[in-house]
């Protein structure tokens, strides 16, 4: 289908809309601060990063029942206090911590460029964050979303096709009618597989400047993507949608 | 749980949240008047209507396989444009007519109570409309949704136990850390029996002044409920939600 039927844009979250490892790290240093810890915090967000991809592909073949984003997350975090030494945290105060995901603050940009986006397309999410985790880093950040759609709602994590193909019959339109948005290539490969138009993001920062650990993301566009920009904004310009 | 605990409302949506009946009857009253046709526009939006509660419960006794509100609606717009006399209709006015319920105007302070409570609580809808016309539905009408839930996410109809138990899991949250809003005892006795809060919105208009075919809900409040509220604004009003 032309890319003039695209009436909805789905986007990746996690590096693409929001700054996950500038958040939390923020909330680690500040939690080490406290308790007169140190604590490499750049490298803790780093390492509970990498513990995503191997915890979903462990739910993919099968060797985990289907577990949503906060267990995995809580399996790492858990792992990740004994490693980096962080001791006495009560359940309370653990399982809050673990919720630092759905409290992680959008690039400076994202909130203007969805907004603009927002005028001409249905936007909505489509990340493997459950939609609780989406639902409360959208209330809490400001982000406009017109519905929020997640993996979780085809029981099968990005990039699977069961994922994208599950969004764009829950919207009601073929999936030449939807464009993925994000800033991986992976995801939009994976989406234009199942029919999707593709839209890249270059999120340099996303990985701390290509210092960090979990920088195993092809931070480049690929020339078979529909569109490639460097900003929600550059691509609210490219698609004609008024400032 | 205690009320203090309510972390979110999820709100029924035809009739308590949009006036379906004069929405519907606005646009069969203008396709009648183009072509120049008699056809009681209100009578044709009650008969319609009058036929998705007996759709629904094809589906919910297996009699019909799983099918969305659209499919239901067709069917029945099927017969009733024979039975009015509506002929000559293309196949895609035809579609387009269908999504008249995508395209539902909302009562007159509904946005504005819902922005309140968005304030306070996270609002969604919990409506047996789908993903795809509940999105469109908001987009159209400004409705400030946190996000937007469906039947059709857990493949139950209201007032099935499913449905209202899956809305609660997909927030994260117990169903005591929710409450149902609705215009309708049924919608609000099934939550409570889930476990769900209850806050009944009075919509004495919904059927039309009393005189609607349709009218078989019970417009009033049931003494269970933990709230009864004349609007969105004076429920926002009873929770303590500022103006």
């Amino acid at each position: 289908m032309p890319i003039s039927d695209v009436k909805a844009l789905t986007f990746d979250v996690f590096g693409t809309v929001v700054d996950w490892r500038g958040s939390v790290s923020r909330e680690i240093g500040a939690l080490a601060n406290e308790r007169g810890l140190e604590v490499d915090a750049d490298l803790f967000a780093d390492e509970w990063r990498a513990g995503y991809g191997p915890g979903m592909n462990k739910v993919r073949t099968g060797e985990w029942e289907w577990i949503g984003i906060d267990a995995i997350h809580r399996r790492r975090l858990d792992e990740l206090l004994v490693q980096f030494g962080i001791s006495g945290l009560t359940e309370e105060e653990t399982a809050h911590l673990n919720k630092v995901w759905h409290r992680l603050d959008p690039w400076p940009e994202a909130v203007e460029g969805l907004t603009r986006l927002k005028g001409k397309f249905i936007i909505c999410t489509l990340s493997n964050g459950s939609v609780a985790l989406l639902t409360n880093m959208a209330k809490r950040a400001g982000l406009p979303w017109d519905c929020v759609l997640s993996s979780e709602l085809s029981g099968h994590y990005k990039p699977d096709p069961q994922s994208y193909l599950k969004a764009a019959e829950l919207l009601g339109l073929e999936s030449g009618e939807v464009m993925m948005t994000a800033a991986h290539q992976g995801d939009l490969l994976a989406s234009a597989k199942s029919g999707l138009h593709t839209a890249f993001v270059r999120r340099p920062d996303e990985f701390g400047h290509g210092t960090g650990l979990g920088n195993t993301a092809n931070p480049e566009s690929d020339p078979s993507f529909d569109f490639a920009a460097d900003s929600f904004n550059d691509l609210a310009d490219q698609l004609g949608c008024p400032r």
